[in-house]
């Protein structure tokens, strides 16, 4: 007899989109604990890569807004050390920050529908913020996509097509289309938008 | 015989100072619940009225960042409604906004060392962002610091006097110094900075 925690099925589970880039220091604690945090509240997590690039050059800024104000992004990087040592998560601080994101993007983009889309994407943030690797070298990738049970070779090019390419410019659009400006963002399927680790619950909660 | 509550003397109660802009929307959150989470936590607060203004100009910018980026501008408006509603706050949209808090923010300056600083600055965040006033109005702060048990006319006067205008122009030396790019923010005795309504609970925990 299915309790109240089975009845729901994959097809009736409340959905969130979780928005992210793979450069933003915030949307690291929200990879890394979303599953978890999803499992509990009974909600299906849509991994959803974006590029944040586009959406600073749009606003007249060429690289972050952590580094175009240097005061913000000295307090981040104190904030993120005690948001992480709150979590138990590890921070190292990459260079140069923020990384080149745009592979580890256009893979996250090609795999979202995947089974490893999850895993890939803790490993890529993991290997940037825990360990301080770059995250633009395509060996590097390589290993993580095997590693979360993927095809490397067959997925790496698949990210490197054209009409993945394309449409990771669309999910940008998109992102831009639902009011999204930064990293994290989560959306519920009515279209509420939750920006930033700190509201992550409160999108949970949402979503239900 | 004194509890380990009562133990904690005016003199060795530890300090947080909370500084704050009248016109800054998620000031108005913290400076409504400050001193009741600063009293179960044993914190004396320190209320530091300062002004924005002069730090967004240094950084190029000439009014506040919500109405320079519209996508950030229209999602803090949803996100202060939703935060205000969990706190049981009212919420009203000022206009102009930013409210021009010149006058305030010197009022508050004058008094911040009064018994009615903090009755005074709630007074003004109630009017401004749960009634929808315009603080730039002096006979509405006349009010508000009468009704807050001011000599309001000494206090205007005050207010207006030379040496309150440095002291205003100080404070926001004082807090570029601190490292502060916004508010609310929160410094502990040690000078650790928290920056932002989410983060008064962790900064009345550092400040104990």
């Amino acid at each position: 007899m299915p309790t109240e925690q089975t009845a729901f099925t994959e097809a009736t589970r409340p959905k969130l989109t979780f928005w992210f880039e793979f450069a933003s220091t915030y949307s690291y604690p929200s990879a890394m604990r979303i599953e978890t945090m999803a499992r509990e509240a009974n909600v299906e997590i849509i991994w959803r890569p974006f590029l944040l690039g586009p959406i600073f050059k749009a606003q007249g800024w060429d690289t972050s807004p952590f580094n175009l104000m240097p005061a913000k992004g000295r307090y981040m990087w104190q904030d993120m050390a005690r948001q992480c040592e709150q979590l138990g998560l590890p921070l190292v601080q990459p260079a140069p920050f923020p990384q080149h994101s745009l592979l580890a993007a256009r893979i996250g983009h090609a795999g979202r529908a995947q089974p490893w889309i999850a895993e890939y994407s803790r490993a890529v943030f993991h290997a940037e913020f825990g360990e301080g690797s770059d995250i633009s070298d395509p060996a590097l990738l390589a290993s993580l996509l095997l590693e979360a049970g993927a095809d490397a070779k067959a997925v790496m090019e698949d990210a490197a097509s054209p009409e993945n390419k394309t449409g990771l410019r669309q999910a940008v659009e998109e992102a831009t289309e639902l009011g999204i400006f930064g990293a994290p963002s989560f959306t519920t399927e009515s279209g509420e938008l939750y920006w930033g680790n700190d509201r992550l619950a409160d999108a949970l909660a949402a979503a239900r």
